[in-house]
């Protein structure tokens, strides 16, 4: 209780994290359960090939995209290029999981036989990859690299800000679509009669609604949004006043 | 050109919620166009009393809910009190109509004896329904009711916010759940052969989403939130300085 304490985070933030984190390896454990136990496993040069997409899929699109959109929450004291570069580095892994897991499925496909992209869940699917992809590419381009001005910055944060939290969005409904594909297709005349399985799988569905509700409430809270340093503010007022409309150089926001 | 004009709305909003309102009524063709040509249609007491659930489902909890959503942006410059109970008064129309549909699916499982409420699409449908009655019950007591004092409905109101759409969100994901389970129960061995009952509701499924990112978009665009009227702003000073954390009595806010 003496000496200077660090800065704080707001009351309740820290809470949320943490449920975030739990609710996040609860429905890892969830995904390994189903495939462990129910489904033979993951493996890649087998039949079992075709599992390692949904758990990559969890992985990348859910677990670690959410935790990537976190970042400017968690590390909210952190200096912003380092917050920032954690943001992107983050994100990159979670697109690199998911082509592991999209790959999966295409080969599992061709061996055996099965047609690609005619489902539902497939057109979801994709969309949000590509589209996650596309907003990697134009985050990388607007706030990492050193071109973009001050401005175009500015007027380019709000417009990334809802299409990332869309995207989180939309992977977990292409989620919500591969886990019904999935039961409807293994256990479909036992679903009804409310077999383990079947209840396993749907708790792993509302486990990922509700990850994403946690997720998406801490980022959409307006009193925990991470508060400019005192140093930035200096800086982004100067950068206001002196260049608007033009390139802040090599420097970065 | 000449002559005072009338409050004008935010450049482009006006757009978006015409697209807005034209992506609504053609999910509702595109719902009606599946039933009417390969589902059979729909009618109350017969076989295809199951159908008017999604018909109902998408009325109800996508098209109706979206636009209880944006009567905030659309009536921008109206009176807050009537803009409020339309927004209510919509709501409570989807919850009707959602509840038709309910009634609908229930009823049919009972003929066909099939059993209720083991899929995702039912628990994440169901979730969306009861959460949505009870978001309305509790905007209904904090808002239109006048007990709630100021302090409190201000600190209820982000809560509802955020619940809102996130509730609508989750009501499109369990459309695209209960899309793609009438998929797979009516058409699963020609699904992957394109046809074209199969294109037409996966195209139905990209339009409740479209429709949820247009109107995600619209609610969500700071500089497009409705702008408190100038004798608004001095009642609700007045209510924050003589009473907070008190009643304001009769009077809405």
């Amino acid at each position: 209780m003496d000496g200077a304490p660090p800065p704080a985070s707001p009351a309740g933030l820290s809470a949320y994290v943490v449920v975030s984190q739990l609710l996040g390896l609860t429905l890892l454990a969830a995904t390994g359960a189903w495939l462990g136990r129910y489904r033979g496993g993951v493996a890649w040069h087998s039949l079992l090939q075709f599992n390692v997409h949904p758990l990559c899929m969890v992985l990348g699109m859910v677990f670690l995209q959410g935790d990537a959109l976190l970042v400017y929450r968690v590390f909210r004291h952190e200096a912003k290029r380092s917050t920032k570069a954690l943001h992107a580095l983050l994100h990159g892994l979670a697109l690199v999981v998911a082509l592991v897991g999209i790959v999966a499925v295409f080969e599992s496909h061709r061996t055996k036989g099965i047609p690609d992209m005619y489902s539902l869940h497939s057109w979801c699917g994709m969309a949000a990859f590509v589209l996650y992809l596309l907003q990697w590419l134009l985050g990388f381009g607007f706030f990492l690299l050193p071109g973009a001005s001050f401005s175009l910055r500015s007027r380019y944060k709000p417009q990334h800000v809802f299409f990332g939290i869309a995207l989180f969005a939309l992977s977990i409904a292409a989620c919500l679509l591969g886990i019904t594909e999935m039961l409807l297709f293994n256990i479909r005349d036992s679903y009804s009669q409310f077999v383990p399985e079947g209840v396993l799988a749907n708790t792993l569905g509302v486990l990922l609604v509700t990850f994403g509700l946690v997720v998406g409430y801490v980022l959409t809270r307006d009193d925990w949004k991470r508060p400019p340093l005192a140093e930035e503010l200096a800086l982004s007022m100067d950068f206001k006043t002196l260049t608007e409309g033009e390139s802040p150089g090599g420097g970065s926001q």
